[in-house]
């Protein structure tokens, strides 16, 4: 097994709420870097135009558990793991520690391969083979 | 079985992505306006301050299933259903329709009942006997 | 001199930071929010496509005086008032006031009407005669 | 005149818009990041708890002027400048530029040293000498 890819964000002021702990909502924001930062590093994005055509992965399932909260300034570590690759859909694992090494929370995204309609509509398609080869040695 | 509770909040332009569609993150935000509005229609909040002491519902579980994209101007409705009642968690179910009936998303929460404590942690209790009783009207 | 056009809305917990109140960049969302429904309520917006081209009011500049802090469960009046009104922009102020009616925040926001060219890129023009008459009303 | 502080941070998916580009608002979460990042590389910091008591910088008023737009994955470049120091207040202003040295925006933000008072409000204060000291040296 291969050491996972990993980002580390900074809990910045803004993203903290009255309860002194980042907002819930914040930990997708942070869980949307890291698939982009693990796309990029592939060559590949969550959106692109190509032929004057909008592509992308967009999410259709999301999920988030909490173990502890994270405070102002805390690095937050996001561990990206693949865990399945469907005919259209790839979906993400990943694991938040702070500084500490302590678990902070464990997300999990579903997102579908599209692309825009001219009805200005979204449609799932297979993932190309290109795309696929390159997520495959991820899993 | 009655109505359920619900609000609704229309898509704003700040909600939206360069996908042109309300980004994922957002409905949590949605859903944290329905269960905060569904508390206080019930005389409770997710945060207070009581005698010198931070009490609150944070989030320890949540989920979202998107169905379909929300847009700019878009009107939501979100209705809020209590659909667990434990010791000491609070579990809600949120469905989002738009303007013209459309399934958009369902959403999961899980909120445990906590306090603050003199070292800056947070702690677990038992939902007190007068949060529980206003709450097990809603099952 | 005639009563100002205005919105309500609530601070939610979402919008607050580990200070306790209202983080200061959301003041700019809900001037979006005010200066949105204004448009809307003359039959204009703030971003649209047509002809399968984008049209909108790109913000080129934006100011915000704090005066006191916004709290959560707050319900704030945002009165939108048409300051000025270019060949091709246009200027807002906004005022704050909370459920006390007491002074939160001062806006300003200037507004410049643009469409999106082929190469991705937005160039302003003036604005058409059509949607000059409808603001001048306002000034 | 010595080179400005400076960081660089990239325009996440989630800090763009429908029209495609960063939102105006994000801006001055970028602000805030480069203004923590600025006072923790002195030793200082916007917001911390001493003794039970509340301290921090909140932000009296703020500004932004937009040359060009910020688009999905630039690297924003935000040099930070200490442009006013008063008996309570310190006066920033923020130079964006992208990856390819092109001027995106300037921002202002004028800060006041408080504390928080026992009845949750903030009180302003002279900034001490031991802070006010650390800052001179970057006028």
């Amino acid at each position: 097994m291969t050491t996972p890819f990993s980002i580390t964000r900074r809990v910045e002021f803004g993203d903290t709420d009255m309860a002194g702990i980042m907002h819930f909502s914040n930990f997708f924001r942070f869980m949307e870097v890291a698939e982009t930062d693990f796309l990029r590093a592939r060559g590949l994005s969550v959106s692109w135009i190509e032929d004057g055509v909008k592509w992308g992965f967009p999410r259709v399932s999301v999920t988030c558990d909490y173990q502890k909260p994270a405070k102002f300034s805390d690095v937050l570590t996001i561990a990206v793991r693949l865990e399945k690759l469907g005919k259209k859909s790839v979906g993400y694992r990943f694991d938040f520690t702070n500084q500490r090494g302590e678990p902070i929370a464990v997300g999990r995204m579903t997102s579908v391969y599209c692309r825009g309609t001219n009805s200005d509509q979204i449609e799932s398609l297979e993932i190309p083979a290109r795309v696929r080869e390159i997520l495959e040695g991820q899993l």
